[in-house]
Order: structure tokens, then C-alpha cells, then sequence
């Protein structure tokens, strides 16, 4: 937590969608720019599972944020222009209440005592920020990956609260592939025997499964393409060592390595698994009893898509599918469809390819925005 | 082993690719059909990384094998008309020589003491057992998935032997995605505990890492459009256990969880790390100097390529390099792209697509083979 975190603590207690009950939970935030005498510049950032609130540096914070050429002054979401707010996930580990925080009723991490947690928690939790803030009327919410979901699930909630939706590589509900895929990586960080059955309290914890859930979710954040061209097949130049047939080898397996090793130690891992179901649970379809009913009854003026055709986790025809179910409810949506390389994580990294989209839509250049479709599209 | 195993011991030392020597090793075989007077009707198949050399039943061994519908009596492998070989690779633990062999130098298994495997090391090992049956010209050698590259290897190594080849969901070298799901598997078994570094010897062995490597595997070889088909987002009926908030709740949890547990305490862990490496260090381009060269000097009177275009192992782009880099070598090649939705797995189980091929094929009917990749390419 930095400098420019701020808190909100809800007064009482906060009833979980799914059951269970937090006392008095704390919400972690940052916010940039300045809300205008109309309180109706306000933008919601929901985030991705593992990034903290810290999208982009600030004064008080002048480390860079995990979205830092998106936000921030005269970028594409102008913080001269809106007063930008983005949360920690109810569940997470940077400041916001999750199974890592001390249970009042015990004085120990919540551990697996921590309820069932969902989109729709993280939701509510996100909204009682705005609140907070005094806002009623949002600019857009935003959210790209789970963050999306969690912006769907905000939108089924309070459905005439945002004006727009900004919807990135992400999906109306978890299908069986990406299913498959944290459900292993739980059962990776599950089966480390230092996770103790979640009661690893302040001992190191699942270190080994932590790094291996890591190193599988790179594999599902980049793409095959990419790394063709930035490792192909070749070798780290240090020698290997002596007996160990399977000791890194190829630059692929060390680039796996260095990124699980950035991540181990950051991230608490019972606030991980919970995430990673909280994503699974996700259906928006339970809004109302239909995608194409929960789609119809959000209240919002403009909605844009964007996804990514190498994206093996939230696919491209994950992304046609909502962009059609707005449509097929009279909703105005606009689909961008991005060739970057690096799959699911692009929205991080090819900024080449989101910025003009989303300075586009945030300068409110319809036109622009249309064109970069038609240009893109035909790509 | 079944009743129908027959094994090759090679008479002295062999020598392997990358340095060391098994002496005598034992490479466990079957065969059907008969092996004409010509000597020339045979087809040698090499398997993908975890079969035994049991492709089909027989009278010895009624047991349905791995390749059950498509060797047999009038099944497109025509046991009545070709007489066919299928090979345990080199490495494995069906009966052939690998890591959990007793090291006839220790009298124990050879753990991590068995030399650096590769795939032109199996190759060599079944060129043996074709020169043990007196064979010098083999009809086809057919090989799917690793077998595939195998079959590159042999024919790398054997420009001459072979009069033609048939390379399914295959590849000329594995690629950076490949090595990072294969390197994480292996990693997955190596943290594991009871690997205890490779010398689990007669104990139960690392079962939770093997579990995991082979829930990672089963999602690398079907596709997401099968299970969304098959799975969508169905629950399990039963109960889940109270206290577990991670216990197994969608159906492609149960049906991942199923196929782990078969697959444990059938394939050995050391085995499984060295065939898993053994495919990271393909690469045809190591015969020759380049992938185009290694092509050019097989010499084969026609070429079988099969890629299906939802495998995301061994990508269809992969498929149609290979086949360019045949034609651009002036070899006849033939490249069917199929539009199974099971993904790299679908040799094993879309027969009704892979049937016809295969027997066009190996009925020496081109008209019906170009007919079907027209027919295939055009849908």
C-alpha cells in the first residue's frame, strides 16, 4: 500500500452475496483528478485478479501503476478531464478485507472462514466506495479481465448508475476451459503441503504452488505467437547445472521463472484462490435468468468492447457474443477487435493497439472511435 | 504387458544422441498381420508420449488398444494387407528400457542416472526392432503427436527406409508455448515431495504432481469449444463436502479429476520428465542445418500430413509449415486440415473424420484422398 491509498471501512456489517456476513470491511482505493462541481465525472476502474488499486502514479505515489499509459493527465482516461477511482477487490491482499486480513471475531486471517466470495461482492463493495465519495452518476465503468466481470456484475446490480461501460477482454460468465485452468491452479497452491489447509497464517505459505499457478497463468495470459517471436528456441546463456537433466534450459523457461518469482511473496494465496473462484462462480446469466435479460436491463448510453483475437482465456468470440447480446437489447455497443500478439494480457502491453481506442471513446470521438473499428476490423 | 508384447534386446551397447550408453536395452513391440514374402509391406508406428506399443486388439490380447479403430482387420491400417509394428519408445515404462529400468551397472532403476533421452534416440531404438524382423523397406512409418516427431527423426536418420510418411498433429521442433505447458508439467512432479529428486524407487512416487501434470496435459489436448459443448457450466450433483470452499463443483472438474486418477500409478514419473523433455529438444533443423535442408534429404514416394485446427499443442500452422517445407523440397505431400473440435486429441477419438483419411491413404486411393482434403478444405 503506498502513499496515495486511501480507505473506506462500510459501517456495519456487509451481507455476502453468496451468504456469510464481513464486519465493518475496509475497501482500499486510490483516486486521481478532481470530481467536478456536478459530481458526474467520476470513472470506476475494476481491476484484473492479481493488481492493487495503484493503476497509475500520482504525486503521492510516483511509482508506476499497473495501467500507467492509460490513466493519468492527458492520457486516454484524462485525469484533467475525470476524477478517476479505482479499487482493491474485496478478497485481495493490498489494503482491501480478504482471507489474508484479521477476522474480528477471532483476531486471526479469516483464512477459509472467509465467505464465499463473488463478482457481485466486489461489486457491491466497489459501489459503496462511490457512495462514499458522494457520487449517484459514474462517467463509465471500466474494467478489463475479471474486472470486466466485476463491472457486468456492477451494472446487473445498479443498473442506471454508470453512463457508460467499458468492457476488455473479458466475458459474461466463466466457460469450462478457463474453468479447467484455475481450478488447476488451485489445486496446485492446495496441494503445496506449506499451505497447511489454508492455516498457513505468517509462515512463508504455498511458495512451490504459488510459483507453478504463476508460471500457468503466464502461459494463459500470453500467447504462443508472441512468444514465437520473442524466445523461439533459444537457450539461456548460463551453463546448467550438473545432474539436474531438468534444470531451465530454453529462454522461455527462464523468462516463466523470473515472473513466478516477481509474484511469489506479493500475493497472499488463500486471497488467490478466492479470486480465481469468485471468477469461475461469475454468470451473468443469474441476473435475471438470461444473458440476453440481465444484458437488457442495463441503463447505459454507450458501451465499448474490446477484445483480442490471440486471447486463449477470454477468446474473441467471447467478446462477439456480448457485443451481440447488447445489440440484440437495443444497446448502443461498439466491438473493437485487436490482432495484438501478447493474448489476454495485451490491455498491459500493447498500448500501441488500446490507446487510440480508449482515448477515443473517453474524448467521446464517436467518429474516431467508429473509424478505429472499420480500420481494425479490416486489419 | 500383455500376452501380445514381444521385446527386441539390442545385442550390445547403444549408443544415445546427446552422449551416454544403455547397454542392451529392451524395446517391447507388437505386431499384426503378416510380413509378406517381399518383405515390403510393413508399416512401423510410433506413439505419442504416454501409449504402450498395445495399438489394437488381437487374439493374444483382446484389449481395446489406444489406435483400436484404426489398425485392424479392414479398419484404415489394414492388418489383412499391411503387416504393423507399433514400438514402446525408448524411455518409457511399457516394457521398453527407460529411467524406472534396473541400471544392470547399480541393480537399481535408473532414476536421473539414465542418459539424456531424444526423440532420434526412440527412432534408432525402433529401427532396431525392424532390423530384428528383417526389414528394409518399410511400406509407411505413421506417427501422431511425438510419434510424429519421431517419425521426422527416423526418417532424419533413414532418409531411404521409409516409402512413405504420415504425420499427425506433429512438428518440425516444439515451440516456446509447447515448452513452457511441458516444462510446468515436469515442474509440477519435481516439486512434488515424494519425487524425493527422482529416487522415489519402489514407493508410491510423486502421485500429486503427476496428477497435476496430467490434469494440465488433458487441457492442452481437447479444446474449450468441446468441453463448453460437453461441460458448459453444468455442476456436479453431489454434495460438496462442507468446510472445502475449492472442492471439485463444476463437471469439468470432475471429469479432469477422473482422468488424473487413471492416469496415476499407469505411467512412471521419471519416465514421463525424460519423454517430456525428450520433445523439447526436437528439432528437425539440427539434420542439416536447417528445416528445409532435413526435408529435402528424406526420400519418401508420398507424404500424409494431418493437423486439425482447434490443437492448440501443435498448432495447424505448424501442420501447414511442414507440409510447405515438403512441397518446397519438391516432395508429394498431402495436408488434410480437419475441423475436429477435440483438439490435439482428436487422432484418439474423432474417428469419423480421421477414419476416412487414413483409409484413402493406406488404400492407395489418392483420388479419394484429394477428394476428402478438397471436400475438408473447402468446409
Amino acid at each position: 500500500m503506498s502513499n496515495s491509498t486511501q480507505y473506506f471501512r462500510f459501517p456495519g456489517t456487509f451481507e455476502m452475496h453468496r451468504g456469510g456476513v464481513l464486519e465493518q470491511p475496509v475497501i482500499a482505493y486510490e483516486t486521481w483528478g478532481e470530481l467536478n462541481s456536478n459530481r458526474d465525472n467520476a470513472i470506476l476502474i475494476f481491476t484484473g485478479l492479481s493488481p492493487s488499486a495503484h493503476a497509475t502514479s500520482s504525486p503521492e505515489d510516483p511509482s508506476a501503476g499497473w495501467w500507467e499509459e492509460i490513466v493519468g493527465p492527458s492520457r486516454s482516461i484524462d485525469t484533467r478531464k475525470y476524477f478517476v477511482v479505482c479499487v482493491n477487490s474485496l478478497g485481495s491482499c493490498f489494503g482491501s478485507t480478504g482471507p489474508a486480513t484479521d477476522n474480528p471475531a477471532t483476531g486471526k486471517p479469516y483464512g477459509l472462514q472467509f465467505p464465499v466470495l463473488t463478482l457481485e461482492d466486489i461489486a457491491v463493495a466497489g459501489k459503496g466506495v462511490i457512495d462514499s465519495l458522494g457520487i449517484d452518476s459514474l462517467y463509465a465503468v471500466v474494467g478489463p479481465s475479471m474486472g470486466g466481470m466485476t463491472a457486468l456484475a456492477f451494472a446487473a446490480q445498479y443498473p442506471a448508475l454508470a453512463r457508460s461501460l467499458v468492457l476488455i477482454s473479458t466475458a459474461t460468465r466463466s466457460l469450462p476451459h478457463a474453468i479447467a485452468l484455475r481450478s488447476l491452479q488451485r489445486e496446485m497452491i492446495r496441494r503445496d503441503p506449506a499451505w497447511l489447509g489454508g492455516e498457513y497464517g505468517l509462515g512463508p505459505g504455498p511458495i512451490a504452488g504459488m510459483r507453478l499457478a504463476r508460471k500457468l497463468g503466464m502461459i494463459t495470459y500470453r500467447s504462443g505467437k508472441e512468444w514465437e517471436m520473442r524466445f523461439g528456441r533459444e537457450r539461456i546463456p548460463e551453463e546448467r547445472p550438473a545432474g539436474d537433466p531438468f534444470a531451465v534450459d530454453f529462454e522461455i523457461e527462464a523468462y516463466l521463472e523470473h515472473h513466478a518469482q516477481k509474484f511469489t511473496g506479493q500475493f497472499d494465496a488463500n486471497c488467490y484462490l478466492y479470486l480465481s473462484r469468485a471468477s469461475d462462480l461469475f454468470d451473468l446469466a443469474e441476473h435475471g435468468g438470461s444473458i440476453g435479460i440481465a444484458l437488457g436491463r442495463i441503463e447505459t448510453d454507450r458501451i465499448l468492447i474490446i477484445g483480442v483475437r490471440s486471447d486463449s482465456l477470454f477468446n474473441i468470440d467471447q467478446q462477439r457474443e456480448l457485443a451481440a447480446g447488447f445489440e440484440a437489447a437495443g444497446k448502443p455497443v461498439s466491438l473493437i477487435e485487436l490482432d495484438s500478439i501478447q493474448g489476454h494480457d495485451s490491455f498491459l502491453v500493447d498500448m500501441d493497439r488500446f490507446r487510440p481506442v480508449l482515448s477515443a471513446f473517453f474524448a467521446g470521438d464517436w467518429a474516431a472511435l467508429a473509424a478505429s473499428r472499420d480500420s481494425l476490423r479490416a486489419s
